[in-house]
């Protein structure tokens, strides 16, 4: 999500979209997470296996121009935080909600990643009987993770760390396999979770 | 969704968008019906009865200023049309999904306010076991249906009418009780849609 500070563009003050980054990739190397994720979206959605987007990203619209021969322009608007999270769809029956977030971090995820407002909709969403969780991209180890947030929250609230330790994350997280197409099959680490919720309920 | 075809608003060419609109309303009289089903929406979420939200609207961001000392300020952008339907969430471990339609007509529903995508995501959706409606409001009946999308595509794909008479809407759908809070008991609806399934299946 676009959304910089006040000042952290300092070289150029009017700037661009670019919206042929996306034109040519070959294969998922190179490939943002957030571009893994709508890519493996969009496979699965051709190939009627779930059924899940990414939310517009929430704009606080000021202005408008209604030009006599053309579409509406929007002339001023600012971007607003998100109350929930970004991907949520449905599969087989099952409510999918999700957040993705890239660590540069090699020994944990900082938790300062998880604004209050977003634990409190995943609790919500859980709460509710969905299928909740992060998709954690660890960089330096060049692993994706499915981290359950049933699991990630049970840990946050029993200890005071202020970041979720690599070695948690792995003991709590599916790895998800990436391929070709989908880039990232975490579909199947979604098939793998709700197997251990079954064990879990049925063991 | 403000969203206004070029040249629909010849009055004023600027037009600020109105953000107190909401502030005062005192009972539901005289609510849209989207400010109806988004304050039905935020009471169902604060007494954890349901998490449903309205997506945000897309819009192309075109240009963004960064001033040193404020916030990103988007200078061009425009509509685009949704993908999708524009709120969806999690009842009770069920995903639910649906659109909000106003009708001026009195004898029918007419379909050209269906685009085919929509249709689309709505069939996709409803395949993977999701819970599909339209809340559909007669402003000249003063009626609010929860309209459960197997039925609608159900009449279209064996009619080749381009509306829905108002009697047949009556006969797939299941009214929704208004009341203070929330002022659209459109969960109540969802439950006797439910029933119906549940019957369907275990005669």
């Amino acid at each position: 999500m676009v959304n910089y500070p006040a000042g952290q563009r300092p070289h150029n003050n009017s700037h661009h979209i670019n919206r042929s980054r996306q034109t040519i990739q070959y294969g998922s190397r190179g490939m943002s997470l957030e571009d893994k994720i709508n890519k493996s979206n969009q496979y699965y959605r051709n190939h009627q296996i779930a059924i899940i987007h990414k939310k517009p990203t929430p704009i606080q619209v000021v202005n408008v121009h209604y030009p006599k021969r053309s579409a509406a322009k929007i002339t001023e608007a600012y971007y607003r935080h998100a109350s929930t999270t970004d991907y949520n769809g449905v599969y087989r029956g099952h409510y999918i909600d999700f957040e993705a977030k890239e660590v540069k971090n090699k020994t944990s995820f900082p938790l300062s990643n998880l604004p209050d407002h977003q634990l409190k909709h995943m609790q919500d969403c859980l709460n509710q009987g969905g299928i909740v969780f992060l998709i954690l991209s660890f960089k330096a180890h060049n692993e994706i993770y499915l981290v359950p947030f049933k699991d990630l929250i049970h840990f946050i609230q029993s200890s005071d760390k202020q970041s979720v330790p690599y070695d948690t994350i792995k003991d709590i997280s599916i790895l998800i396999e990436e391929g070709y197409a989908p880039s990232l099959r975490y579909i199947e680490a979604i098939d793998q979770y709700l197997e251990r919720i079954e064990s879990e309920v049925n063991p």
